[in-house]
Formats: structure tokens, C-alpha cells, sequence
């Protein structure tokens, strides 16, 4: 991206933490691109409050109101289940390509499949950018991703949406920090987002998603490390597939297992997140037939959490897994990046 | 489907038991329908040596000569890799329809999206059925199925396209004749195309695969038994992806291993199929935490294999893993429905 773009991000009746994670990445890493969030339950109020991230950005409850912040594009900003768009959200989308707009969408519906979008988009002169459309996606993985120079580390989860995608972009950075060549892979709909390119690899044909994140890998082959961004959870029945197919495209050198240690089911099922030591086991059994990896560490989110049963989580999952254990927002990931030098 | 289909299968170049499996299918499950084959390398050759089943079935060099036995539609009937449409078969395509036939394609590539053969489909007035396209799939699964009456069982392989449809169908076929109420669910494009409808799950976006299955599962909620195809190979780079999803879309009650004893590599891999007993234990614990399955039996392929060696590699796989082993073309499958029946 070279000029600076003026986001605003939409997330009406979706802004929590996890709901909005979208909004929630756009605010922590492009935060002087974000010039609003439209939500009108919480129009007014402090994001950081809410969210833990977004300081001094306002929330405000109507396009209109929005447009004294001077928005270039609408970002669609929460992950809904199915990743199909909210009706409620329909008004606010044709309002925000009147007033001219561009809109940037990360949910499965495809706006430019939408007749009246569509139309109201070519109407006003302005442009829908449905980041998980991504044509001419069509290679099978083959276990190629091994030939690379560079380490490849994969941040893998308990569950889906608990940091995956944060924890990899603070590895990057901690190692570029330190002076290595580290590269990041976006997978989904926010990293693309944030990094203005990519594949969301969820939305591709089953067949592709690992072909599409080796080919990924491959572009970065010289580099240090490359640090991809996890999807899903390998037993998450909603996910797995994705799960699957990133671990086999990317045959990581490295793990980094994050964990939401409140979390006791996989979100939005009735499943029992089985014991941390267990699901290291499970993800290092699938890969060791082809690319036995290391793991390097956990990764917690304890977000919501006291400072007490923050540092009693952390020493816990210590005690249990033998593993170096951060927290990114809390703690920074220096202890993982240590962990990977060494590995 | 009710009135009977007139199929000429174009296999030209992939006329092998492995490449041009949707054929082999077609002509195992449908063999009065196909009318005829075309492959100018095996024309006036015998189906049944080649590939073992069609019998009777002219092997022609050209839609011309094809057009004696009356097709009505062509079908193509190799499943490659990528799932691109080869070049040398355009030419083919655009004759068969210019002749009055339909063309049925289960590969990735979408012949109504490639303009050249939908002018020409549009032009000869004939129609372009593209079995991969499932427009409208678009949920994710829950782990909704073990709420099925109807005992779930799934085929999985050591390795992709080893047999896992045939042993699926042969069990159904098997069940239905001991006065069970047994469904079959295809997830792959022969499958779909013997059937005349069901959805190719690996051309989903790969969020939505164990949600497209687990919905086709409950359809035959009160069934006695539902037979899922598997797909591709827990440990395959390829497909892994495509088979995490069915495991979790159907979370199988029954599990059937089917492996190629002469297979030493997962194909177009360099990638070692590990020892039988380790692929049992790994497609168990992806399960275990959600709906721990039962594996009741093991399906060979030993296709080409003498009767000696034949023998040899049921006793050794039988001493293995101590489960009974079946290779359903040579012995059918009565001890794996003994084994589902008692389990």
C-alpha cells in the first residue's frame, strides 16, 4: 500500500472481541488508517473499553456521521459463522456507495454476486472488494514447502478465533526486531486485509487450500522465517478441513499452539476443548509422517483476565506442556523468538 | 434418474484403472448405460483386460465412430490431478457437442465458465453439466450428525484413489441385500455421477465441507446404516484437507480402512504410506475427543496382484491389525458387513 488508507470499519451488533476480529486486527496493526468504527449500539462509547485496542477512535452510528472522519472504504468488519452477510447491514452498505464509499468485504457472501449491491455499486462509481474471492486458485499440494531455506513456523490452535493470526504477526515482528529476514503469510480475512494482498484460504476449493498456501511458503523460500497464520483448530468440526490443509501446505519446522485458557468448548459447538498436552500430541501426529515439527511454545490469550489468574494460567500451562508460555499482548512473544532461534 | 442413459465415456491418454477411475466407476455401477469408450490409444482394444470391468463395451477412436452406438451425452472420465481440463480434449469436446451430446465434466475446471465451449454448447444447443459446480453449499458443520438413528460409516484410505467409493457402494449394496435399510452418500464426482445428484465436496469452498456432508448424512437420519465415500488420505498433502472435513462432517461411527498393499508412496508424492496399524491409530484420534469410531474392517485393492500374492497380503494384513480384511472385487464385502452388523 503505498498512499495511507481512511477505513471506516463496520461492525454493528457484532462488536466483542471475537465477533469483531477483523475490526479488532484492523485497529491493532493499521491504526492511523482507521478513522472510525459504525456501530450503533455503541456509538459514543471507548473502544479501548471495549476491545482493548483502538484508542481515541470514535464509534459513531450512521454513515453520516462517519463521513466527518473523511472514509475512503467501508470495511466489513466482524466474522460471522457461515460468512454470510447480516441483513441489517445491507442499508448501511448501499448508504456507505452513495456517499461514495468503496467496500471492502471479508465474509464468504460475495457482494459482487449481489444484484442490488452490485448495482448500487456501479451506480455510484465505486468498487466491492470481496477479499476471499480469489480466482485461478488451482494446485494440489505436493509437500514442496519443505524445499525452503527459510524455517517455516505455523501458529496452530485449541480452537478457532483465540490469536493465531496476532501471535504470528508478533513473531515477525519480534524476529525482524532482531534483525532476521522474517516474512509473513497471511491466511485469512483480516491478514489479507491488513497486508492489502494475499489468499484467504478458507474460501478456496477444499482441494487447493494447501497448493494455494505452498505456493504461498514458496515465494518467501530465501527468507529467515516464514510465519504463517494459523486457521481454525484440527478438531474443530467447523474448521478442520482448513486446519488440515494449512498444516500439510505449510509442513511446518515449528508450531506455536495458542490457547484461551477461559475457553472450555470449541466455539459454537458443544465440544470439550480436550488438555493442551493432548492437542500438541494430535497436531504433531498428523505431521510426523511427512515433517515431524518442534513445538516452541504457547501462545495464550487471556484476554478479560485478572493479573492473578493471568500469571496462574501462564505458570500452569507451563507446568503442563514443559513449553515456553507468552501471552502476545501481555507478555510480548520475546520468549517464543528465543525458542525459535534456539530451534 | 428414470429413463436410461447413453454414455460415452472420453478417457483418451488416462486410460488406466487408476486415472480414469470415474470410467472404471461408471462402467462397474452403470454398465447398461455406457454405450461406449473413446481412446484413440486402446481403440478396438478389450475394456476388461485393460481395466477389468466393462466387458463388452467398444473402445472407439473418435466421435464419429462413437456416434454409431448412440450416445447421448460424453462423459469425461479421468480424474487428474489439479483437476485441469486437458488441451487434447477440447477438440473431442467441441465435436461431441456439434454432434447433439451433453457433456458431463466432474473436474475443477468449469466447462460453463470457459467461453470457447459454452458458445459451442449454446451454439449445438446441448448442455454443459459441470458435477463439481454446487452453487448454494454454504454451512459450516456442527457435529450435527451423531444425532442420526442411522449407524454412520466411512471409508478412508491410506492413500487416495485406492477404492474407497467401490467398498462404500459394495457395502451399501451388501447391507441392502441382508434387508437393511442402507444409504448411500457420494462426495466425489463418479459417485455424484452414478447417483444423478449430491454434492463434490472437494470443490467446496473448504469451510463449508463438513457442513455439506454432515447435512447430506442427516438427510438419512432414520436409515439403518449411512455410507459415506471417503475422500483422498488423512496423511495425503493433497487432499488432506478435503478428508478432515468428511471425518468431522460425518463423525463416523464405523470406520473401513481401504489400502493398496502394492502402494509404497502416496501417489504423485514422494510421501512413505506409514504402517497400517499407525494410519488406524491416527485416523482414531482425530476423532476420539468429538465421537470415538470403531474400525471394523480393512478393504484391499490388489488389483493386478496374483492369486498367491493375493492371498499373502490378506493374511499379513489380517496378522497386522487383526480386523477382518476383505478385497471387495475378489471376495466382497460380507465380513465387513458381519463386522457392522455385530458392532
Amino acid at each position: 500500500m503505498v498512499s495511507k488508507r481512511r477505513i471506516c470499519i463496520l461492525t454493528d451488533g457484532y462488536l466483542d472481541v471475537f465477533s469483531a476480529k477483523t475490526a479488532v486486527g484492523l485497529l491493532r496493526y493499521c491504526p492511523d488508517e482507521v478513522v472510525a468504527v459504525l456501530d450503533r449500539a455503541h456509538a459514543g462509547g471507548d473502544l479501548e473499553d471495549l476491545v482493548g485496542v483502538g484508542a481515541g477512535v470514535p464509534i459513531v452510528d450512521s454513515v453520516r456521521s462517519a463521513l466527518r472522519h473523511q472514509p475512503d472504504r467501508l470495511v466489513l468488519g466482524a466474522a460471522l459463522p457461515g460468512g454470510r452477510l447480516p441483513d441489517a447491514w445491507r442499508a448501511t452498505i448501499r448508504a456507505a456507495l452513495a456517499a461514495g464509499l468503496d467496500v471492502v468485504n471479508g465474509l464468504h457472501a460475495r457482494l459482487n454476486d449481489d444484484a442490488e449491491l452490485a448495482r448500487c455499486a456501479a451506480d455510484a462509481g465505486r468498487k466491492l472488494w470481496d477479499v476471499r474471492a480469489c480466482p485461478g486458485v488451482s494446485t494440489v499440494g505436493t509437500g514442496k514447502a519443505r524445499q525452503t531455506r527459510a524455517k517455516r513456523i505455523l501458529t496452530v490452535g485449541t480452537d478457532c478465533n483465540l490469536g493465531k493470526r496476532l501471535t504470528a504477526m508478533e513473531l515477525v515482528g519480534e524476529l525482524a526486531r532482531r534483525g532476521l529476514r522474517a516474512e509473513f503469510v497471511p491466511t485469512g480475512q483480516t491478514g489479507v486485509m491488513i497486508r492489502g494482498s494475499g489468499v484467504v484460504i478458507d474460501a478456496l476449493p477444499a482441494d487447493f487450500v494447501s497448493g494455494a498456501v505452498e505456493a504461498a511458503v514458496l515465494e518467501h523460500r530465501d527468507a529467515d522465517y516464514v510465519v504463517v497464520e494459523g486457521q481454525g483448530a484440527l478438531l474443530h468440526p467447523s474448521y478442520s478441513a482448513v486446519t488440515m490443509g494449512l498444516l500439510h501446505g505449510v509442513l511446518p519446522d515449528f508450531l506455536v499452539l495458542c490457547h484461551a485458557p477461559t475457553r472450555r468448548h470449541m466455539r459454537h459447538t458443544d465440544i470439550p476443548i480436550p488438555p493442551l498436552d493432548e492437542v500438541v500430541r494430535l497436531y504433531q501426529a498428523v505431521l510426523q509422517p511427512i515433517h515431524p515439527p518442534s513445538v516452541v511454545g504457547v501462545a495464550l490469550n487471556c484476554y478479560g483476565m485478572s493479573e492473578k489468574r493471568f500469571r496462574q494460567a501462564l505458570n500452569q500451562v507451563r507446568t503442563l506442556t514443559g513449553l515456553p508460555v507468552v501471552d502476545p499482548v501481555r507478555t510480548g512473544v520475546a520468549d517464543l523468538a528465543d525458542a525459535v532461534c534456539a530451534g
